[in-house]
Parts: C-alpha cells; sequence; structure tokens
C-alpha cells in the first residue's frame, strides 16, 4: 500500500547502503575511532564552517536529545522547550530520566517566541523564591517543529541573544533539519545555525541514512569527557564506523542537501493538488510534513489506499492528519496520491 | 516586627518542647524504631479508622513528596498535578531528579477537576502514541492547596474514582492539612481521607511541630522496604523518635485539630475585618492563607509594620500578598494586623 | 594489517548486507512493530523452545545491560555481578546512572560461584543493618565471560536455584552467547538457558550483525510496559526492522549458530599453535577469546604484523594479550598468524 | 537499660534545648535565612579560620553525604571510597541512586591508603580503555572512621596531594569529627581539615544536638546554586534556624570540642579496663569506638545488662561488638559497664 505515514519508512539512499557493502568486510577499529568518522566529521565541519567543531555520531533522536540536554543543563536546572517540543511530549520521559525538567513555553505553530522565552526568564529571576524553582538551564528548539514549520534566522538569532544573555545554552534538535535546510522560504544555512545554535545535530535517521544523528558543538565546546558521556546513557555504537560511512556518504556531492530537496518539492506538488481541491490546511508549514484537516469520511476513503498519519481529533467529525514526504518519495508516488485526493 | 509571612515561623508547640525536654537523656534506638513512634503510630492509626494503616515519619514537605511520589509511580510513568502544585513548582525539580515527570492539568482556585483528569488520562490512552509519552502513574492534590482552597469529600471520592477506574493511586499532600480538617466549611475529615487516598501526609512543620510528616498509607499498602527507600532518598532521620514524639502529643487530646483550628479562627477574624474594609481578594479560601489583591502604595505601608508574603504580580500597579495565620498566631497579633488594615 | 583485536571489527554477515539492500525501499512500520520483527521472534522463541517468550531487539550491549537492569532490579537494590563484569567496568557507570549499584562477588576465570552467591545473600539477610544496605536484587553473568569462560548447565542451574530461592531474577548477558553454544565441551544449549534464566540476551553485534541485541523474556515475563521503558532509556530504534531483519536471518537456517561456531574452530585451530609453540595462557578458555601472557619484545614483534588485544599488565616483563577470532575470520588469516607466533 | 550502643541515643546537649525553649515563639525567617545561622556560620569560620568558607546545615550524614558527593563528583565520574565507607555499605544505595559509582579502595583499619589512591588513579589513565570507565571524580574519607580510627594530617595531607594532583576534590565526612579532634594521640585541628579538604562537615546528630551536619566548602568553592542543589535533594528544612541555633551554641565557648572529649575520655576508661581485663580489640582505635572480639557466653552475659552494638561475626564462636560512648556518656554508666566487663 502507498504510504505517506512519516519519513522514516525506508532504509538508506542507495549509495549508502552500496558504500556499506564495498567496506564490510574491512577491519575497522571500534566507537567512532576510524578514519570513516573521522572524514565525515572534516565534511561536516566543511559544511558547516567550523573548524574548531566537535562532532559526535549518535544512533538515534530521543537517545541525542537525552544525552546532550543531560550534559548540557546544569543540575539544578531544566531545558525550556515549547509545550508541543518532541522532548516533551513524545520520548516517554527520557528527558526527566536524567533528572532534568522540561519547562514549557506555548507553541506558536509549533515554535517558541524568543519575547516569551525572555520574559519567562526574566520573571523567573526576578521571584523572590526562584532558588525553589527549577532554573532555565538550555533552551530545546527544532528544526524543522514537529509541526513543519521553520524558524527564520532572525528569530534564531533573537532566541540566541535571549538565551546567552543569561548564560544558557541553545540546542537545536535537527532530526528534520535537511528538511528545514531546503524548504521555500527557508533563509537558515548550515553554516548560520553553526553561528548561531551553541549545540545541534544533523539528522540522519529521516534524511537518508539507515540511521544516526550528527551532534556538533561548532565551537569545540562539547561538555567535558563526552564521549564517557555518551556510553553512560547507552549511546556509543561499538561499530562507530557505521555513522561515520553513512554521514561520509550524506556529505559528499551534497547529498544531504539533494534528497531533502526531493522531498519538499513532492511536499510542495502535494501542497499544491490540496490547495486548488480546496482542502483545509491545519497549519502551514513549508517541509516535509504536511498536516490537514479532514473529515472521517473523507479519512476512511483515504485510508483503504494510502497510509496517513493520524496527528489528533480536530473536532467531534474531523481530524487533523499528516501527510509526510521523504528522501525516498518518487514522482510516481506523489503522482498517485494526488490522484485520490 | 509582626509577621504573617508563613505558618513556619514559630519552633513547636509548648507541649512539643516540654516532651522533648522530658525525654532528653533518655536512650532511645534510632531510625523510628522506637516506642514513641509506636504510640505516635497508634494515635494516627486510630484517628484514621485505620487499623492496618502503615505509618512512617519524614522530616520535610519536598523530601516526604519525592520519596512518596518516586516510589509509589511506575517507572513509565509521571505523576499528574495541578500547574500549580507544589510538586510542579516549588521543589527545585526534586520529582524530576528521581526521573518523573510532573504532568500538569490546569488549576483552579489551585484545584484539579476529577472531569479534566478523566479527560486527560481517556485522551493518553486513546492515542496512538501512548507508549512513546509518559503514562499517568499518580496523582497529586494538596489538601489545603498551594492557594489555601479545599477539595470537598465528592471532589475527592470522583478524584480517587477516577484513579482507581486507571489503577492509579491518589496521593495527598497534607503539609496543611490541620488547616483543612478544621476550615469552615469542609466536610472531609480525617477518617474520610484515609478512605479515600492511597496515600497521604499529616503535616507537622506547618502545623505545631519543629519539623514532621506523617505519610499514611491506610491499607497497609506502602511500597515494599519503604524504610530502605526512605534512606536511600536521605529522608531516614537516625533520631527517629524526635518525630514520633512529636507526633504523639500532636495526636493526644486532639492537639492538633485544636492549634490547627485556632490558626483557621484568626483568618477568619482578619477575613471578615478586610472584607467590611472593602479588601479586594484574589481568591476565596477558607483555611490559613488569605490572598489579597494590594496596591503598592498599601504594600509600602503595610510593609512597614508586618510581613507578609509576596505571591505574584497581579497587573503594573498591584500585587497579590498572602496573609498567613498559623497554630502560634495569637488574638493579639491579629488585633494588631486588622488596626493596620 | 592483520587483526584479531575484537570480534566487532567487520560489518555484517553478507546474507544480512543482501537482505537489508534486498527490502531497502519498501515501505515499514517503525518501532519494531513491522513482520520482520514478529517472523524474527517467532524463529528466536522455536530456537529457545519458548512459545511465550516476549523478545526486544536493542541496538547495543551497554544500552541493553542498562535497560534490562534497571527495570528488572527492584528500586531499593543493586544488581549482583563478578567484579570482572562488563556492567561493572566498562559501562562509564551506565548501571549506576540509573540509580542502581553493582554488587560485586570475586571472579574465578571470570564466573561468578554459586556458593558464594548464595552466602552473599544469605550474609546480607543476616545482617541486622540490612534495611540500611543495598539489597541483592538482580544477579547478572555474562555467557560466554569476559575472559572468554563459560558456565555449565549445572553451574547456571545452580545460581538459578539460589536466585529464586530469594526471589531474584537471573539475567545472562548474552554479547557473545553464539561463541559460547558452539564452544568445544559447552554443555548450554539455547533451550536450557531459555529454561534457566529469567531474562538473557543474544548478541548480534559481535556474532554477525551490524549491531543488535535481542533480549529475551522466556517466560512472557518481561516489565510492564517494556517499549516505554525502552524508549524512555533512548534504546528503541526507530527503523526497528533493522534489527528484525538481521536476527531473521541469523535464525534461518542455523546461520548464528555457524558463523559462531566458524570463530570457535579458528580460536582451537590458534590454541592448538600456542600450545604447541609453548605459549603462556592467562587461563584457559574455550571461545573465541585467547588470553596469552607475552613479553614485550614479543609483543613488539608480532604488532608490526598484527592488531591484537591489550588486555593488562602482569608484571613488569609481561602483559596479557588478548587474540579475538570472529564470525569473519577467515582460515587465511589464522594461517597468517600462526606464522606470525 | 545501660546502652553504650551508639552515639544518637539521646537528644541534645541541655544548652541547645535550652536555647530551642527561649527563642521558640521567635518569628523567625526559613530557610537558613536568619541570624542565628549567619551568626554559627561566622562561629565556624572562626574555628576554621577560613573567612570565605561557605557554609550549609543539613539534617543528616546520608543526606549530606548523597547531596555533597552528587554535586562535587562530575558526571562522568564517581567517588572513591574505603570498601567498608558508609557510603559504600550503608546508606541503602543514595549515592548510586544521584547515578554515581561508588569506586571503592582496600580499607586498613577503616581508612584508605594514598599510594593506593594514587596507583588506583594513575592505573585508571594508564588503561587504554578508560573513556569506558567510571573516572574518578571525587574522594571520600571519613573522620573518624567507621571503625573509629583517625588519618594523621600527614596522611590526609598526602590524600589531598593525590586528589589534587589530579583535580579531584577531597570530600572529609566527619559526622564524628569531634571524637577525632579530641582523641589522644589526634594531630589534625578544625583549622588543619579546613586547609586540607575541599569540602568536609562537622557532625552534629552525634555530637550533642538533637540533629543537623553543618557542611563547610572552605575557600568559598561551594557549587554553583548549592541551595537549590540541597532542596532538590530533599535536604533543605523549612525552619533552618533549628539548625542555625544548635550550631552556634556547639560552637560557642568550645561545647563541642568539651563534649566531644568527654566521649573520648570515657573510652579511654573503657580500653584501659578492657586491656587490664585482658579483652581482645578487633583493632586500635582511640576514639569512642571499642570493637572487641567477644565469645557468644560474655555476650550472653553482658546483654543481660548492657545494650552493646553488634558488628560482625568473627568466627563461629565470637563477634565483634562495639561499645560506642557519646557525649552523653556519664562517668557513672562507665563505673557500670566497667564493673559488669
Amino acid at each position: 500500500m502507498l504510504s505517506f505515514e512519516n519519513d522514516y519508512s525506508e532504509g538508506a539512499h542507495p549509495e549508502i547502503l552500496r558504500r556499506l557493502a564495498e567496506t564490510n568486510m574491512e577491519q575497522i577499529t571500534g566507537y567512532g575511532m576510524d578514519h570513516y568518522c573521522e572524514s565525515a566529521k572534516a565534511r561536516i565541519r566543511e559544511a558547516c564552517g567550523c573548524p574548531d567543531a566537535e562532532i559526535w555520531f549518535l544512533v538515534g533522536g530521543t537517545q541525542t536529545n537525552m544525552t546532550v540536554i543531560d550534559t548540557i543543563t546544569p543540575p539544578y536546572a531544566g531545558v525550556v522547550a515549547a509545550e508541543s517540543g518532541h522532548v516533551n511530549v513524545h520520548e516517554a520521559g527520557a528527558i526527566e530520566a536524567t533528572g532534568h525538567k522540561v519547562l514549557t513555553l506555548p507553541q506558536h505553530n509549533g515554535k517558541i517566541d524568543a519575547t516569551e522565552l525572555r520574559d519567562y526568564i526574566a520573571t523567573f529571576y526576578a521571584d523572590g523564591n526562584y532558588e525553589h524553582m527549577v532554573f532555565p538551564g538550555s533552551v530545546y528548539v527544532s528544526q524543522c517543529t514537529e509541526y513543519g514549520t521553520i524558524y527564520t534566522k532572525a528569530e534564531l538569532e533573537t532566541i540566541a541573544d535571549v538565551c546567552h544573555e543569561y548564560g544558557i545554552p541553545l540546542f537545536v534538535d535537527g532530526a528534520r533539519l535537511g528538511y528545514a535546510l531546503t524548504a521555500t522560504g527557508n533563509d537558515v544555512t548550515l553554516k548560520d545555525l553553526a553561528r548561531i545554535a551553541d549545540v545541534f545535530y544533523i539528522g540522519g535517521t529521516k534524511v537518508g541514512a539507515l540511521f544516526g544523528e550528527a551532534v556538533v558543538f561548532p565551537h569545540g565546546n562539547a561538555p567535558r569527557h563526552f564521549l564517557t558521556l555518551v556510553k553512560q546513557h547507552g549511546a556509543l555504537l561499538a561499530k562507530g564506523w557505521l555513522l561515520g560511512l553513512q554521514f561520509d556518504t550524506l556529505f559528499t556531492d551534497d547529498l544531504y542537501t539533494r534528497i531533502a530537496r526531493n522531498a519538499n518539492e513532492a511536499a510542495d506538488r502535494i501542497r499544491t493538488a490540496l490547495r486548488e481541491k480546496g482542502y483545509r490546511f491545519a497549519f502551514e508549514a513549508p517541509t516535509n510534513q504536511i498536516f490537514i484537516v479532514l473529515d472521517q469520511p473523507t479519512i476512511d476513503r483515504l485510508s483503504a489506499h494510502v497510509r496517513l498519519g493520524f496527528m489528533e481529533k480536530y473536532d467531534d467529525e474531523h481530524s487533523v492528519m499528516r501527510i509526510c514526504t521523504s528522501w525516498a518519495t518518487t514522482p510516481e508516488h506523489v503522482d498517485e496520491l494526488i490522484a485520490l485526493l
């Protein structure tokens, strides 16, 4: 059956599989101490314009979020995130399991607002009892967000300014970073992100890799003994080169950008069709996730032919459904879907 | 200076000090294994109408909340609380430090609503992704609440019904329980509470003791090896009899109730005076905490003579201030305050 | 350069790569809810003779150990392990990071002794202060051990008897289980293990897979909501079918056993050669790890041609070095090594 | 019945009770922000010769150990302690519950050896795999130790030198510090300790207070936002002045030293009597704890008249028993005991 359920339904870009096969019987040092990881890191440093960046390859998103947040957030502090942030909603309490509270701000199409962030922190420090409360100790945003929206460069810069005014690191979850970087209207490059954020990751799982997230500390600012901390969080892959090899491939000849753009182009075509056919959008988002409000008969009709994602009830008769394209979406899949709409 | 700042500004009821002095040089077994603790437990079991109750004496409120919540909430779950709940706001992240998320519901004058609780839990289990989320694993309410309000018996019973429908324990924070039990209009007795809640505590620190909270598992339902768990949370007092002796005193001749009622009577007199003088109440509450909206000049004028608690900014010109009576408040203090108003 | 450094230096058995390539563009449901995982579980249940087994696929060893130990060990308890156990030495404190102490027993060629285990537990409960101490709450053994040795069936059964006498689950770390199952002299089958242990895992990372460990709760005895707990530990792979597919392959036509046996046969040939040439063994072990005592000149000579593992200083002039074969070791590699010795 | 079971069997020195009674109805600010705490801190700073010392009052020993160790030990590290250290044996896993491993060294009459400590750390860093292991991140010693022995100044200095060579803080558990400071043969003053240790505490619970431990960071080197961290660990007493008042009393007119010396003098008399009567000492210790090897008939005979502490089985017929004096021991108690021996 046709599926637009999510962006991690297929394996990996064929070029990645090719290189895995090609190097399969090489004997390689473990735990990321190999030359494929070195090569991948060099390419990412280059792409980020950060010669001093410290880069680590982890396996999955929740794992990366918990490891990074736990290690950059002081013990007396929590992480500030949108109430809709993945770390607040869909990580089974992994952040709290490391001992840190998630401090929520309202979401606006999935994004936090720099002014609300500043108010939140200023109000915190103005409270006579703040020493009895959880300090804001790091800030988490997703680019693109869980709703497919993206921050503008100005928005990210303002958020970073607020963070740095209070000595708080800004962490950008880039599980779908490729789809943000290549979205129509996006003005945030990888180099911008590396300049603005204190730490971010480049998602592989959802953008062409079998699995893998590349954590970037742009200014050589990784927490001390980060490898040990990664291991302690159960996040150190024995055959680390599998991650290096994948990111090396993704950052060769701009593959990461090219395949991410494919998803957005597919989504753009679908959006145009939806608009022409009068579908209602739950909110505007320029990346590979499309959220539309459907009535139950339409859902039933479509479900017979294509798998969509369910997001939430909209009202008694409607639901918000997600159409998700990916690096693997083909023009034929898009044609089929549009024909069904 | 006169102070109505809080209800933990004085030491202990004189009768408690008298017994501490009287027994001071007795050689007593440590860690709560003494006859004073046994006697106190027997009196509390009697007062609760729970012959099978398991009772433990801890030192302070945050410590008690973290120990109880951590040990009654499954590892895959969090604790549901009002967004204004002490565990969510003023415990420095102690709950999250034990690995559990605080799942918040809206507060209505400091209380959660049973219907909203049921909706929250039902929505949780209706979500196709609930296994990726934090389960509601226990419910926390305060009686009286952080805003001085109280749950009715019917409200508590309905909340308990929701909890038990889903197999979730209900935990009642009774840091100010005495002031709830003796409030005008209250219809929840200690026996009711022991019947309705799965675990609750009887606050001593704010009601006549130097320190101490009596945790009651009414149905012999304490977590296994609870003493070890208390110790592991740093909450086991070496000279445990100091706690037993205090609660034994408080539960002799109804002392706990009598001194708690004193606070409410004082508060009732102050409320009447405030009403007559046209002060604005932030919200109605029948216990020992009174929240009023004052303009800055009034605050400045009063502050010269009496210490009040600051709660929060109301608007640019006004603040919500707290007047707090206690077991130790004298009629003379009340007269003085009323004269100042 | 020739390498006998460890058993995770190569990618995966070619048949696994073939199936990954073959299924690469299929659209598959995430988080292990797919038919490849179902098929793999069915094959493992069959191989274990446990129709009720609950099976989960995790990514790596430390991750698996921390997730399993944290979820089977009561909160007032620790895990008992050999002082040489991987969880005690080489997991960067991952177990303690989940809040549990590792309680150590002496190791005898890497193994714990059932009598010492019983003494340890009996002594614990005989101590008048045991409620102030960390309870023995689970037992961890490795099969084969970190020293390449194996437990006999009788040894495992006796350890399990002690555990069950005290209501303690027995957890068997099978990171190298294949090499134990196929060792000369081994008398513990997979079915035996599934009958004796309360939970164990079948290691893939070191036995033919790119990565992956199959956790088996033989009697349908997985902790409640284990998927959520796996997620909370950052251990839930988005593309779970990558694990299912690998184990499905490994448990088709006995591949797992066949490739594990290859490693042992290679090791047996090397052991024979070492013995003939008069090398000194650090201890006797029948599996794919060989520990020998070498003087520095020999180490230097060999290091020019082959990578060995360093284990520890033996004395001022000697070190214990490890020769490690694997599923990927070829007869030609063995020939080369023997020629060098 | 006569009791020499432990040093926390009585309440508090009468002068403390007197001051508690005297100040009982004063209205005092909570959480240690009061003038009694300020006064006590000033006296302790003076006694330590550390004008910059940061001082915090916590309630109990385990609580203090877990709070201090968790906050001074890096997240990738554990605390090094004697295998007999209280934190390793008798704190119900409180240290591990904060996420840190206890790394053990052999004990020599309850003490660790500086050379063994240096070897341990040097060996750690020499291990090629140390990044996969738990770093030594703080060192814990008890003065006096759990066996009543004391470190000499030279011993402490050498241990501190090793610590500082590796950038590791030295933490001294002073639950019984008074009994060490006043022991015959002791050459470590409070000023010495404050110069040598990075953090230590002055035990009140066992030396004259109802409860309370004064944590001293001699060089203004408390972890950032330590009050919040104390609160987060459930260790912040609401009526903090109860602690301040007790330590203010103990550090007025040298009361702490005087009452501690009383315990040692009593113990010295008992030791002399034991020696004269030919009792066998389990080991030599100059403080208020005396460990003797008794046969069962003697234990039975004594137990009819006096409560002693049981330490451990010595052999099938003998046990090690503890005689413990305290600030509260009277000459008459000692006479009675000697008569019984």
